[in-house]
Order: structure tokens, then sequence, then C-alpha cells
């Protein structure tokens, strides 16, 4: 039986990676981390939709990542800025976020027998984050299977899928309302369709347009 | 100016690690995690012995790991064996510590402007930890620079000696009493020379005597 274990957000990335799961494995658990981020809300609807699509949900919790470095999603006093500028990555970066997240959930996978990852990182609206890029994921994968001798493989549905092509896969999956209804991608905390203003709703916005016209 | 960061343990080899960074980097801080271990002493050690040679010392809270997988250092159910079997890792096994560890090292030496990690792992007296092994931290260093986009090196000066070849760098670096009286290397706990019986102090006393002995 192939088991695999989903990095879930409740947002609009990993719920389509959740579903993407689900018609690819026999069996699909999920796991949501608490690393201090403001909106709460966020593990909320991950547990929400974990329990209406009846996959096994927990969530860990993480308070070192937010004691190490300062971030716009975890820090009260930084503010997520609208603009940011070209030499740097944007000040909603969390440092070793996703090295973070990839590791303890390959820990807690070799524990279940679990040897397939699934996350929704991609790098074609990459926006500055090293994490997303498939150069890291590739490298972290052969370095999570020398660190516990064991095989694992990541999954990267969303590689180089642009925002429409993430929309469009949904569609496929036949989970389009659900993810345009129930998930959460704005940095103001605003589930569905957002604030339709922050980095995070731009993007989510542009590519559901490009797509609700591509589809006619 | 050349800094690093020392994953410190108060343990014979990280501490001689240390001692290897003051004489090789202008600057050195260390670090230990609190990650449940039974031998809470261990942490009061290596506070000790960094105040003791004026190296600034932070201890990072990990309650994760211990949630996710069961070993004979955390749970205090499970006793550490005498004797492992040949066909697994002894139940001292911490499931991805060295790359929670490092990577945690490594988030935190980017916030203060350091590229050196040093740790003293090795897989020369290797026991069956996969993370020990030189393949596996060679292969962390690239996904760190790459999770990070930050250009970090790994030092693990003791990767290929063994115990008697660590004892004889304690000396060479002039601090063979202080490592063999002041620091914690025993599973039951008891400093020094240790309990004689464990796992760890076996080693650690095989390598003294040879070098004793070598040393004449």
């Amino acid at each position: 039986m192939k088991k695999a274990l989903v990095v879930f957000s409740g947002g609009q990335d990993s719920t389509t990676c959740l579903f993407w799961a689900k018609r690819n494995f026999d069996a699909v658990e999920a796991i949501s981390y608490d690393y201090g981020q403001k909106h709460r809300l966020e593990l909320e609807i991950a547990e929400a939709i974990a329990k209406e699509t009846e996959v096994p949900f927990h969530v860990f919790k993480l308070d070192l990542l937010n004691q190490i470095s300062s971030n716009a999603l975890t820090n009260p006093d930084v503010e997520v800025e609208q603009d940011k500028p070209a030499d740097r990555p944007p000040n909603t970066l969390v440092e070793g976020r996703n090295m973070t997240f990839l590791t303890y959930a390959a820990i807690y996978a070799k524990s279940k027998d679990i040897h397939h990852l699934v996350t929704g990182v991609g790098q074609a609206d990459y926006s500055g984050y090293p994490d997303c890029r498939d150069e890291f994921i590739k490298s972290l994968n052969q370095t999570l299977n020398l660190s516990m001798d064991y095989p694992y493989e990541i999954h990267t549905p969303l590689m180089w899928k642009n925002k429409e092509e993430i929309w469009q896969l949904a569609d496929g999956l036949g989970v389009f309302d659900l993810v345009r209804n129930e998930t959460l991608t704005c940095y103001n905390g605003i589930i569905g369709d957002g604030c339709g203003k922050c980095p995070a709703c731009k993007l989510r916005k542009n590519g559901l347009e490009s797509y609700l016209l591509k589809k006619g």
C-alpha cells in the first residue's frame, strides 16, 4: 500500500496537493505546523478541510523558528511589505521554513512507515524564497535519505505550475469550488478570494482570472 | 573576522571541538539543545564549560523531536541497550537529530552573520547512526546553502578520528584535563570517567587507555 504524508496549511496550493495525493496514493495523512503564525485561522481551516475529506490530521508545535529569527509572518511588529525591493527576498520569508517542515514531516513519516512526502512548493511563481526551488527540494530529498537511512520520495506536483495551472489542476481534481471558497491564502487572514491586495492575494487572483478567461 | 558556531553538548567530542574552534576562528559561539534528554545535567555542564572559556552560549528548546519519535535518550520508559543487535542502529538513536540540530544552528548562524558551523560528529567510531556519516554532512551542507541562499561551511574536525585520536587532539589543544574531568559522555549521567559500563563510556575509556599507553 502506497502511503503519503502531505505538508498542509489550508491554503490554495497545499489543499490542491492534498487532493492530488488522495488521487495518487492509497492512504493519505496531513500535518500542519503551529509556528507562531499571526493567522491562527490557518490551522482551523486546515483542520476543517482535513476533516471534511476524512484525512488523518496532526498539528505539530514549532516554537523555535519564531525564537531564532524575525519576519512579517510571525512578528506582530513587522508588517507585510506590499512591494518588495528587487535585491532581497520579501520580509514574509521565514528562514529555513520548508527545510524544517519537511525534516519533521520525514521523521514523523518514518515512524508511520510512510515513504512519500507531498509539498505544495513551486518555483514557477518564485517570489524570492530560496527554499521553494526544485534544486533545493532535490538536495533535501537526498539529505533526508542519508540522515535517516530511509528512502523518501518528495513529491512537488506544483513545482512548475503557475497559479493559472494550479487552478486548472484543482478543477481537474473536481475541487475547484472547495479550493476557491474554503482555503486561506491571504496574508491578511481573509478566507476564499481574500483581501485582493496583499502579494499572496494578487498572485492568486491573477491566476484565477486567467484560468476563468481561458476556460471561457 | 571569521566567526564560528559550535553545536555543543558538554560531552568529550563537542568540548574538544569547542577548543578546536577557539584555536581556528576569531570568534566562537556555542549552542545546546534542550530536547527532553533524560540527563538535564548535560545542559548545566555545557553552560559551565562555555562560561569558563568565555564563549557566548545559548540553549534552544526543541520539544518536537521527543513528540515525534521514541528512543532511549528521551523516553523514561526505554532503557539504553548494553549490547545492540547487529541489524539495526542502537535504541539511543534520535531520528533526525543531527539534521535538526544543524538546521537550527544554520538559521541562527545566518541571523548573526556566521558562516562556519562546527559539529563533533564522526564516523570512525560509527555505531550505526546514519547522521554521523561524512556523506550525510556534505549533503546537508549543500542543502542548507540552497535552503537559505547563504554559504555555510560545516566543519567536522573529528570525522575521521577514533577516540584515541580525539584524546590526542584535546591534549594538543592543551585541554586534556578539562575534557577528562569536566565533560559528560556517560549515558548514565556520571561526569568525567563515567559509569565505565554504558556503550558511550566503553568507547571513551578504551580510547583513553590506548592514548595513555601510546603516550607512555
